[in-house]
């Protein structure tokens, strides 16, 4: 286990735990990249994406940078969400202009039949990249370290990309859950392994992002995703040994689309859920209860608007939620990736409105 | 007014009303397209989409297509979603294997201000095609009118175009709302004018599709989408001369991923809300009580899987919803439109399930 700089500021943990924070704690999802011009002086620099992220060094230069340009409350490994299907042998590449593609995507039941669970060793640039950051960052703030689910990576596994209506993945699901089921369940033995392989090499939280789960119907969700989320979750290392007895390492579990089974997502052991813009605050507070704490939910398009419509829709968000306290918990963030037209200032304007409003919300609210 | 022949199957529209039925009647959405083979041979004859769409006797045609094949309960004019922004004067086209685009799209306050709402004499065309359909129905099943919503076309109408972020039109929502409440108190409007044409012209029934509301983040599809919608609702003809006293011309409102605004939805006075795929239909039922019906809201992925899935799939759904009564209504029907590459057959065994199942849960069920 490796020795690390004592954490100087834990409030994005703690609000993780339900504890109390004097203000409420904010990060963006995809704070590292494309809209922030040095990270496009890295890029450059690496020569792709993929020479970006399988690099530790400049995985670590790129992390930091929104660390040292926002006052952010958190700061999340950089990495792509497909590297455990990489190194399951699927042959990730990046085509000019387009997203991800897989070279050989599990079309066949000896696709299907032949697929393992990676040894991690294969990962090993992303656990090396997870220390060198976390030794980079001295304390300033915890690192997150993620997975997609395994839901998520079946929809690239299977379609050999992205999708609009995620059609072959689908027709795998219904017409033969039982070749689904053995990926999902394969993707869900490599995500635990890759996550607590992450936490071993100093993550402070983890995050598992279902991007596509929200394309389930109601009943497959459930069953197909849900269900692989929770079997993650309870093999999770919660303590490790540069953590004072007890104080577990939060799990936060973010199913894009997913609002509309927030009850049953509240169960899962998840420490906090993901929520994207199309859910109230305050009515997914009283939802989940003391259950989990919250993460979201900004619409990123709120960020081409100018700095005074984006404090107002931040006091919008907040006062939605309520003053913390009670055993609730509240995690500012972007209920989606930034985009990357995103102008650089705007980020200023939205972190200084949490941090102030949230601070002025427990000034005038009473208990945090 | 026009005469039309008396209609032979009205369970579409008792299911609407929430009055009882002796089975679930069922239609598809996009039932009339690219899927059939016959409708392939027509548009080949046509030329092109607008050629198809902008032409009453080739929209009769292939209106009828499904209705020929398949026993469904009701038909849906066929035609495009941008007509009125079309009528408005911004250009509709369809580049080479691409969606909708918009020659002039709203970018401007200048642009903004010059809207007008159209004359309804220039979609003369549409109001032409319904009763050249209604009148080659002969009374088989009822024919469902259509709009897009305010929220809606204003996303193509500032988009120039489909998107998958929408930023273009959100940014105008969050920097400049004048202009957007501008542009939807138009199309609103418009929207009025053109559904209630479709009224006059013989359609029996109405459908609002918000495609779009579910990219809104909560708060702005509320004032935003839903706003609108129920000035639209407020604004329908509800009875017509070819009708009995008292009896209504049934609207559905459907905003794709707007399950988790159900419970407002359901307030603003229309008779039946669609649902995709995502909302369980029994909680659906339990949250809008005897306020509306609902339709929906099989994934149309299921449709390519084997007869046997697509059965089990549907038992599931009708049974999720339960058995119609007191006061209660369902239509069966996808969550979104049919698949392109949907085998034919699928829809068959669909059709069949629906029908077959529903009458079984009406006898074993009890009162219907």
């Amino acid at each position: 286990m490796p020795q690390f700089a004592p954490l100087q500021n834990d409030t994005f943990l703690r609000a993780l735990l339900r504890q109390p924070t004097e203000y409420t704690p904010v990060w963006l999802m995809r704070q590292a990249g494309r809209y922030l011009p040095e990270y496009r002086a890295t890029r450059a620099r690496a020569g792709s994406f993929l020479g970006l992220a399988k690099n530790p060094d400049y995985a670590t230069e790129v992390t930091l940078q929104p660390i040292d340009r926002y006052p952010l409350d958190a700061s999340i490994l950089f990495s792509d969400i497909l590297t455990v299907p990489d190194a399951m042998g699927l042959g990730l590449y990046f085509a000019d202009g387009e997203g991800p593609k897989f070279e050989r995507p599990l079309r066949t039941e000896a696709d299907v039949k032949a697929l393992q669970v990676p040894d991690m060793a294969s990962l090993d640039y992303v656990f090396k990249a997870v220390t060198s950051i976390r030794t980079a960052l001295n304390g300033r703030v915890p690192l997150i370290g993620f997975s997609g689910s395994p839901w998520t990576l079946a929809c690239y596994m299977v379609e050999g990309g992205g999708s609009r209506e995620f059609h072959t993945v689908k027709k795998m699901l219904y017409a033969r859950p039982d070749l689904m089921h053995r990926i999902l369940d394969i993707n869900a033995q490599a995500v635990i392994q890759y996550l607590n392989a992450q936490i071993d090499a100093g993550a402070q939280a983890v995050m598992i992002f279902d991007s596509w789960g929200g394309a389930l119907a109601d009943g497959a969700y459930q069953e197909f995703s849900l269900k692989y989320m929770r079997q993650i979750v309870a093999g999770l290392k919660r303590t490790v040994g540069n953590k004072p007895d007890g104080e577990r390492i939060p799990a936060i579990v973010f199913t894009k689309g997913g609002g509309i089974w927030l009850d049953e997502m509240a169960d899962i052991g998840a420490d906090a859920l993901g929520l994207d813009w199309t859910m109230n605050l305050g009515r997914a507070r009283a939802l989940v209860g003391d259950r989990v704490a919250l993460q979201g939910n900004l619409d990123p398009a709120i960020l081409f608007a100018e700095p005074e419509q984006i404090r107002a829709e931040v006091e919008r968000s907040l006062s939605a939620y309520g003053t913390p306290g009670n055993g609730h918990g509240h995690v500012f963030n972007l209920g989606h990736g930034i985009s990357q037209f995103t102008p650089p200032e705007s980020v200023s304007a939205m972190v200084e409105a949490v941090h102030s409003f949230s601070r002025k919300q427990r000034a005038d609210g009473g208990a945090a």
